[in-house]
């Protein structure tokens, strides 16, 4: 962009917001043009902080005015880089932080309607606040922001009872590439009155439009669970028992997470004072949980019975039940310290693949064989979100084994396309809910249709005709 | 279209059918230009009714080269005009009864893959054949095709615990407008690969292209229910024990059904034999349907406790719970016969607003004081589907003072302005779940914001930009 261009933008921005809230800086803007991992770095002419839509929506329309292209950016807790600016375009960072307010909570219609820059743990904690449940949970819950979760169609861990992001949104405030705004802010639950644009902006990573707010469904608050971590045989096993425990349980089955004994051997070890959960060694590892709604209800009684009835059957090898809430945090902490104690041990590959339920045991069968031919040094960790058959792969070498590989880049590479491949012949995807920023572009072009691409392409054409939202992201060069 | 293109696109298709069916002559026709009401009527250059998403598909090129428009037609059950021709282009309608085959049932993946021609009750049957549910219902499910279905995002009476048909769809086979084949038929829970573009053909009334098959979510098949008869005094007391039963029963609910108590009067005199389901006169019925997916829980026992705890709370006048599957099945005919009873009495202006739970007994006043204010003489019968705050607000007029009306057709057009001001006033919406067709298409010009529409008429260019398929119909003229 030419200087005077970046002038005239620049003065325009400061029309619109106070000197603390356009970042121009090199030391005030360097949080915003990297990746909280680190990975992915770029430039940017300056990091704009609007506290409302109409300020967003400023900022946005002196942007288009200019052809300047805009990075919306929220926690920045992209896995992809999708928040990032790259290192080519001088864009303007648009950071959501600002915008914050939850906007009102409707009780009687289960429905809270929040600022794209609420962090997730904030919407939840609102949610408590009026006695309901906001259900998506991630890792990042502290400091991703809701605005970013619907850009993403965050996943997590409750997608089995309640969705991903998708299923959790009624209606959404956007600002649109050429800085105006639509109110789409409805709480319906059925607005069949053409077609259903809230659609193309979850999902879109940013690059159709701003996402400043959003109305999102809320629950009645689970007032009991129970909780068992179960030892089984085999992958199969493990698919074997969450049909049946579908089938016992339907809805209040809340979370089947899969664990491989190696993940939970390092996950264990890396936790102070945590003892291996079950009495005996087993292969795989399933964290079944159970919620309800009534006090009174004791999903604790139905677990035991069902899990006597599976020992039984022989779908089982050894279980046991968490005796108290305190017993439950523990399990989960386990679950939660995978990607703590796996940086500590070594450099993991790790894929976000998701395949159907019925070709689980098929694709990892596929896949060890193919890392144990083509990888020899590396150990396969699991961790799986097995209830929507969305498996975290990851191919793991200890730190010196990967320091001593002679091009570590191309294995990673390598193991990508390997694996990937492998989960597409199996009916899957290459991205099961981390999206594709800039990480995946590649796998985009490759797995992805032409007839697919070109409908994308159109769409985007359609919605931002500049190619100013988001540039270099999800779609393919 | 001049004779000889319309020549020229009829060998192409007969390349393509076989007489029996590419029908042409105005007898055979016949079925296919009118709605199922008899409300709508068009003409047709032909009725091609391919049996394979690969017919179909030629059929939709032949149509492209002569630049002919498509109507697609599953089982004609609009009600507004949406799957209609109309009477002004000669246009080819493409009926997608042939292509009926159930492809494949995954049961690992509660996964069903079904021809846009199955009738939903053949879904529904072959999931129960695999001991699972498909959980849409709706009154035509004889007649409508699941094609139709996806392409109304069709609702029913158990949105509440599984949602409407964009709920449903795992992945979708399109014909597009120039007759490629776009194969997106996955059945993944998570796949956050680029836009979601099957999210667009849903509800799309098929302007988009054509739906030839679906990917649908499957459930465990529910063992035993609970339902109850409720009277209550008001709708804010029906509002207040749906969050009541939502807390209490959770996913466990799946219907919370409203009818006014001259709706119930009118229904049960339409059923010879049939009673008056509470014991004593209550101006507002509530049916409250559980089901459990175990054998052995006994959700009747919970509804008990349920309904003592709220009649003792004042919550509810008189209640009555059906003590066996065959009084449950006699109490939910009571609700279906609402539609025969009320054509039998009188001239019906049904309305499918939708409101916020929190609004809709404010709507319900506003509505009602509207009504008695402008058109004395005309009855309100209430039938809602209030756990998704979809209310068929009806303004019913004795057959003999319809017909004495100097005027009734501007008497229905004032009655649809009216109460859709109210609708919307009340943050709602003038279409829950039987979408556009022609029927609302001056409402979307009155209600929908500029740019929303600005953004569909994107979204259509982009991806039918000559504008072939089922045209006149959704979007304002």
């Amino acid at each position: 962009m030419a200087d005077d261009r970046a002038k005239k933008l620049l003065a325009a921005l400061r029309d619109v917001l106070s000197p603390q809230h356009l970042l121009v800086g090199d030391d005030e803007m360097a949080a915003y043009l990297v990746d909280w991992r680190g990975q992915t770095r770029g430039v940017a002419l300056c990091v704009a902080r609007p506290a409302t839509a109409n300020e967003a929506a400023a900022v946005v329309r002196a942007c288009a005015e200019c052809g300047t292209p805009i990075v919306p950016q929220g926690g920045n807790t992209s896995l992809c880089g999708g928040a990032t600016p790259d290192a080519v375009r001088r864009a303007v960072v648009l950071s959501t932080a600002r915008m914050n307010r939850i906007r009102g909570i409707d009780r009687a219609t289960n429905a809270i309607i929040a600022e794209a820059g609420c962090t997730l743990a904030a919407v939840q904690q609102a949610a408590l606040s009026a006695d309901r449940l906001f259900p998506l949970g991630l890792g990042s819950e502290g400091s991703c922001q809701i605005g970013g979760a619907v850009s993403t169609n965050a996943g997590g861990t409750a997608v089995l009872r309640y969705g991903n992001v998708r299923d959790l949104v009624l209606g959404l405030e956007i600002v649109l590439p050429d800085g105006e705004v639509w109110n789409g802010l409805r709480t319906l639950r059925k607005d069949n009155t053409g077609y259903d644009l809230k659609q193309l902006f979850i999902g879109a990573e940013g690059t159709l439009g701003l996402v400043t707010a959003a109305a999102l469904k809320l629950f009645p608050r689970p007032r009991t669970r129970a909780f068992a971590w179960i030892g089984v045989a085999s992958a199969e096993r493990a698919v074997g028992l969450l049909g049946f425990a579908q089938e016992r349980f339907d809805a209040a089955l809340t979370a089947f997470e899969l664990l491989s004994d190696n993940q939970v051997e390092l996950a264990v070890g890396h936790l102070p004072g945590v003892r291996y959960p079950l009495e005996a060694r087993c292969p795989w590892h399933v964290l079944l949980e159970l919620s309800a709604a009534r006090q009174d209800a004791v999903p604790e009684g139905d677990l035991v019975a069902a899990l006597a009835e599976a020992a039984e059957e022989g779908r089982t090898a050894d279980a046991t039940i968490a005796q108290n809430e305190a017993q439950i945090e523990g399990f989960w902490r386990i679950r939660h310290a995978v990607s703590d104690a796996n940086l500590a041990h070594g450099m993991s590959v790790t894929l976000d693949i998701a395949v159907p339920t019925s070709e689980v045991a098929g694709f990892l069968e596929d896949a060890d064989a193919e890392v144990a031919r083509r990888f020899s040094g590396a150990e396969v960790l699991i961790v799986a979100h097995l209830g929507d058959g969305n498996i975290h792969y990851i191919v793991q070498y200890a730190w010196d084994r990967w320091k001593a590989l002679p091009d570590p880049q191309t294995v990673r590479s390598e193991i990508f396309a390997r694996i990937n491949d492998l989960a597409m012949a199996h009916r899957g995807t290459f991205s099961a809910e981390h999206g594709i920023g800039q990480k995946l572009k590649g796998e985009m072009a490759r797995y992805r249709s032409p007839v697919e691409l070109r409908m994308m392409r159109a769409v985007k054409d359609a919605l931002d005709p500049r190619g100013l939202m988001n540039p270099g992201k999800l779609l393919p060069d």
